[in-house]
């Protein structure tokens, strides 16, 4: 059992959306920002690393928002209802940018392969926890 | 001249929205984000602590928007219309939810005066970049 | 496999330590940020909360290196060996507080419990990466 | 007056160092952390990326580094002295790093010479609130 779960089912107070959902999204940002952050250091590290600016770009900026999200959703603050979706929303954006981006070099870099795969299950996350909030 | 807007001034590329607005408000986003981490600091070394509970969960949330949006709108990623927008979108919403929690201890307690002034001007700022967007 | 070993079994440079060291590291810091992030959402739910401010104060300072140590061990710069091995001990010190106190808490609150569990484990972790940096 | 000065003159606890050494230090660390993420975008927008690839290196670390840093000097946690010394030594030897490599494409790259003058001032801050410390 994830870190995640584990302190959701010790929440003091009630868990406002499903917690298994919850905590499998949050398990799924911190997947993604850290995919993210470690392809880019790999990215660095190819020949044809002009090739890649894009690919380093949008990981840094998927790295970013996955964080940030994965922490405001683990807070459960009462009154973000309105925070959290545009930031879940923003989240799907750019984990379906950046998985594009990742997927047309995932034939010639297998770190762009794992991070495409981690892109995709936390954007799928994301959708999954935004129809759970409803 | 902040160091936002001397790194936006020497970019070699074209800046996509006007450099002195998307610089104000990087530098409101990041002022935000370090009031909202202090504010928390300070909220904790008072005797009042439980009624400061959600202020110190608003101002957490706060910080982390804040930061992660001040380094995705610092980076400029082609790609990025429709994460930003989002983006700036949960920012106006948490930014308006901590400045009105700050704004109800302001008169008992001096930090949370000062970081919903904070708040309030990255709100504004992140308004005005929304609309030099379009 | 988590996704620090897959994206570091890609990395096209030689890895500068043991893999499996450097991961498990990694994984340690990501779930011990983790931890502590939701033990402050926790600890803030309690009615108890103004005798949890220490370990409030603490987990969020653990939460910020931890995250910080695991990007830049992530990124295996060339250049940062004096800078990883400060990091790492400051990691150590951080996790050791943190984890003592949430131990103090432990038999009242689980969250702090299973926060203390994860702090031990990355402590724990840190000092092996520091023990195979040498 | 910076917000991390007027937020220390607001704390409701005695500050533990100098406060205006320490407000300068935080605004340094603020500074720097936003000086090198604006430069690894700039690097990436180079025609000679490749040569850039340290340099962009350098900056994520150094920028990870100065946010915790910031963070947790801002906070002030009453048990964090062993915690603390470690992590502005790790900082002074990132902005050291970083600051000889941009200082290295200074001349080419204006963006380098500015976030080089953010390292500098960040390290000299760093090394004063180490000392101010004793």
């Amino acid at each position: 059992m994830s870190y995640a779960r584990q302190m959701l089912d010790s929440y003091p107070l009630s868990v406002k959306v499903d917690a298994s959902v919850l905590a499998a999204t949050i398990d799924a940002l911190k997947d993604c920002a850290q995919a993210c952050t470690a392809d880019v250091a790999d990215d660095l590290g190819e020949q044809n690393v002009t090739e890649l600016v894009t690919c380093i770009r949008l990981c840094l900026d998927c790295a970013d928002v996955c964080a940030a999200t994965a922490a405001v959703t683990s807070r459960q603050t009462e009154e973000d209802a309105n925070v959290t979706k545009p930031l879940l929303e923003a989240c799907v954006a750019i984990c379906k940018s950046c998985g594009d981006e990742c997927e047309r070099h995932a034939q010639m870099h297998e770190h762009c392969r794992v991070c495409a795969d981690a892109c995709r299950r936390c954007e799928r996350a994301c959708r999954e926890l935004v129809a759970a909030m409803k």
